[in-house]
């Protein structure tokens, strides 16, 4: 199947100069959704994955169904205040200013495996903090997927030597 | 199953006197989650859904398996600012001030059936706003499910007569 098609390249979105991947086209396509969530659990098939570390907010669009399919349990990453339990917690750098992300303490067990999932592998910095969360944790990351990468960014450096896999790619930051 | 008691109800959050139902506890156990999924598509089985409409954020951690499973597209409820494209729009009253959720204007085509997904139906709040922006568009909306009610806090009748289903009820505000 023909995914690249199915996205909409948005320019001047959020800001001018940007062209922005929005995914919402491929998910209105339940075929081709369903082609993606099935491309995406293919790196991990046969292994025992017992998370999937799903990053807010449309991370937890493709990790919800991908820990459902490995019959994994689902793990939320969050914005500050949002998790309402004791949660670890990591600030890290933005081009202007810095954010910070939260998840259960009790979200991972030690000797865990675990996969983590967002849509879209740009800089790379959410989810470099999302591993840095997981290092509160002796647990083991199996690999990082996402939907869209734009390899003109490289992100992927931030986050190897951890398996990186992504389903389609855009030549443009 | 008992899905209850996968719940976590965490005391005074956001703020004090608030019991907090914690659906994080339920998907991290991946038979529970999974059983929640079936459960929640059992009314719509056999009928054709085109578009499972799911509000953000923790919506789309339901609404995503599910538009999977019953084969429907799938349509993001979101904050505003967030979506690339041409949206509608609409504002509506919180206890204190006022928010606005927005969708976007190709999401539905006119005639389709829908489905509204959310993780929670407290007052109903958004969900009812959500209601409103598909009035834009000449769809049939088939249902609304939740996993969790609080039914004291009335939501129920801000929906209806659109049938409501949730899969379990807690006794508080």
């Amino acid at each position: 199947m023909d995914l690249k098609s199915t996205f909409r390249i948005v320019p001047d979105f959020p800001k001018p100069g940007i062209q922005f991947v929005d995914i919402t086209t491929l998910l209105l396509n339940p075929k081709a959704f369903q082609y993606a969530m099935d491309a995406m659990a293919e790196p991990y098939k046969g292994k025992s994955i017992d998370k999937v570390i799903a990053v807010e907010s449309r991370g937890f669009i493709f990790g919800s169904p991908l820990a459902l399919q490995l019959q994994a349990g689902l793990v939320l990453v969050r914005k500050p205040h949002k998790l309402p339990a004791e949660t670890f917690s990591h600030t890290y750098a933005l081009e202007y200013g810095q954010d910070a992300i939260e998840m259960h303490k009790d979200a991972v067990s030690p000797g865990e495996t675990v996969v983590i999932v967002d849509d879209l592998l740009a800089t790379g910095g959410t989810v470099e903090a999302a591993k840095k969360l997981l290092s509160n944790m002796t647990c083991q990351i199996e690999g990082i997927s996402f939907i869209v990468e734009l390899p003109i960014l490289g992100g992927r450096k931030k986050l190897e030597p951890v398996p990186v896999h992504s389903l389609v790619t855009f030549d443009f930051d």
